[in-house]
């Protein structure tokens, strides 16, 4: 076990940098803009074929969020401008129903197909429309993504009601809400400003911190209201790539605030139960579900390995080890970054493949369905690249 | 290839007997009756070890129909008696909501957890219903189930409407309605006596023959309602294992008619197109999903090898053959039969795991889950026992 050398780091900030530029953009770019109907055509095969004209409304808001950050974080390329612009417009024009609630996909010309009982279409328009926003001063979509804001954290505490999926018989809470939108107020507060968001944020904290059990070293996904572990299959079932995103979401709130030892402690004590409940010692990578308990998981593919673990995973360590300079985050950053571009990279055509067996292998050869899509690669790529461009610089980090 | 000998089929009825009545029922009786509360407790371990008590409302259901059939095709034991009774109660008493539509998951005492926009738990219930009301001649009982039987037309046709999951932009037609209601009126018809479910049998038949697809010698699992393919992810996915299923069925209404030669034909060539399609030449076994255009299919475990098609696939295979002597059914039997037995089955504790990868591996030690309990498995075992006991005697087979 060894720290980085500047020279290793440099490397690997050319290396994010190259992958994102050169392999990642390139295999999405140009050809996912639909010139025709505006947004973006993503259901790519291996080779980058078009296998499906449907549009996913989470991937419309979650390309915008990647090209609208690359605009604003990387460098003003009219390319990344235009194509954050196509997907903003065609969630505006042709992804939100009558009652104001999002739609989950719709066809290719913008018709709906489906809308799910859950807010995170909202939450990923949110985040493509206020780095669009911050791109071009533009203060009416400004207040669009404020306003969406504010409407998923009404949908989040019951003001207004989305039909049910499961009785009142055994009520739960999830991680996923106070998670996903604490990194959606973290891009709004910090691109287009909102009170209200930056007011949520600690609250967002602590939620989160309900769900991280020191005891039993582990982050739950789902509790009882009261923050119980409940003893059935689905809520005793653990997601290690997830907490490990959140746990690096909680990590980047201490950089927000210049530095913060006990958001920095809390991040890093999500990352490192869940890196040991999560790698897989056998195969490497990390196991897509695991048991609280090591019971058994229901879900037939809970030993899979999926590309976005993965990605979440190389950011949480690297971002843990430039904190903290501990060599154990340097070592584990180096085990997953190896493993997961020598099994899930496509040397071929570029980007990576989604799904693999336990046993690492590559059991579809599709780049983009309605699940997976140019979103956790490149927000890896860039936040990486990012992060090491900014060592010397940034106060919080103590690798130099 | 060769056909089975007399001595070959008179050791395959005795194998599957036995791997009923000594390996698959020991598995569960008498344990999985749930003494306290009535219902079946079926969420378990490879050693049969309780890891959940919550209870599916299918399988309380299909559990009832195992015995229930036992009891009236085997003989008439009272631990299978009293075993269907307590599904039945179990359902009559918890599963119903004040709506009449049945629950899908509820707790071990009965407490709703969680009800579906279909209704599959209505048809397991329906067939758990006639085959205890025949075994006890209870009329209240049959009558049940007719209603039942009555009130799920009514949903298929939308004379009582359930809430929809997708918008009307792209309508879609199924298999598995006319497929489970042909299979459930069957047995309706064949236990209690049902005239509505009788007049039904025709119709399902003309409807499961739109999407059997000669030109491209296909059974598609779903068309827009014209009867068109549409070409879309999830509506260009074949399901093999269940077109097979379906094959069958059509096999066993055609010796339900005392032999017919164009229904006969139509199992056939279902099985024959589906088994070429399913058939994993490299590790063995029907792969779950297959893309019509043989383009990749967007499940992530689309090439995950589960333990029911497998079950559905000896069935189909062994009908065939004994349906008409074709030796390739006798060695499509044999490939299926000996690859399922060797890698599914259980020798340390019985039954058969659910969920391998692709090659093979075992992926999940669990016997029972939401969607995996005593059903397929013995079913497949009482149907080809009782098919071959019945060689000889039976005019719609002409293996002797």
């Amino acid at each position: 076990m060894s720290a980085y050398t500047t020279e290793e780091l440099n490397g690997l900030r050319d290396f994010y940098r190259d992958s994102l530029l050169d392999d990642t953009l390139k295999f999405w770019l140009p050809d996912a803009i639909d010139k025709e109907h505006g947004g973006y055509l993503l259901m790519r095969d291996a080779d980058g074929s078009l296998v499906d004209t449907d549009k996913s409304v989470w991937f419309q808001g979650r390309f915008a969020t990647i090209l609208g950050t690359l605009y604003n974080q990387v460098e003003p390329r009219q390319e990344w401008l235009d194509g954050a612009k196509a997907g903003v417009d065609f969630l505006r024009k042709h992804c939100i129903d009558d009652d104001g609630q999002m739609f989950f996909m719709v066809t290719r010309e913008g018709k709906p197909l489906r809308k799910r009982r859950y807010f995170f279409s909202e939450a990923f328009a949110i985040s493509g429309y206020c780095q669009l926003a911050k791109a071009t001063g533009d203060e009416q979509l400004a207040q669009e993504a404020r306003d969406l804001f504010k409407r998923c954290m009404e949908y989040a505490d019951g003001t207004r009601p989305l039909a049910p999926k499961f009785t009142d018989e055994r009520p739960t809470i999830g991680i996923g809400v106070p998670m996903i939108f604490l990194n959606i107020a973290q891009q709004l507060v910090d691109t287009v400003g909102c009170e209200f968001a930056e007011s949520c944020i600690d609250k967002f904290v602590e939620d989160i911190r309900k769900f991280v059990k020191d005891d039993i070293e582990c982050v739950m996904e789902c509790l009882s209201p009261e923050g119980d572990i409940i003893d059935h299959f689905q809520e005793r079932t653990l997601n290690p790539g997830h907490a490990i995103e959140g746990g690096w979401f909680i990590l980047h709130e201490a950089r927000r605030r210049g530095g913060d030892k006990d958001l920095e402690d809390l991040g890093l004590r999500m990352i490192d139960y869940m890196w040991k409940r999560g790698w897989d010692e056998q195969f490497g990578g990390i196991i897509y579900f695991k048991d609280v308990y090591d019971k058994p998981v229901m879900e037939y593919w809970q030993d899979m390995k999926f590309w976005w673990p993965q990605n979440e995973a190389v950011i949480a360590t690297l971002l843990a080890y430039t904190m903290t300079g501990d060599e154990k985050w340097a070592e584990r950053h180096r085990m997953i970054h190896e493993y997961a571009h020598k099994h899930f990279h496509d040397p071929e055509h570029g980007e990576w493949f989604g799904y693999l067996s336990r046993d690492n292998r590559v059991c579809s050869t599709l780049k983009g369905t309605h699940y997976k899509g140019p979103f956790h690669l490149p927000r890896m790529q860039t936040y990486c690249w990012q992060l090491l461009e900014s060592l010397g610089t940034d106060p919080t980090l103590v690798v130099r």
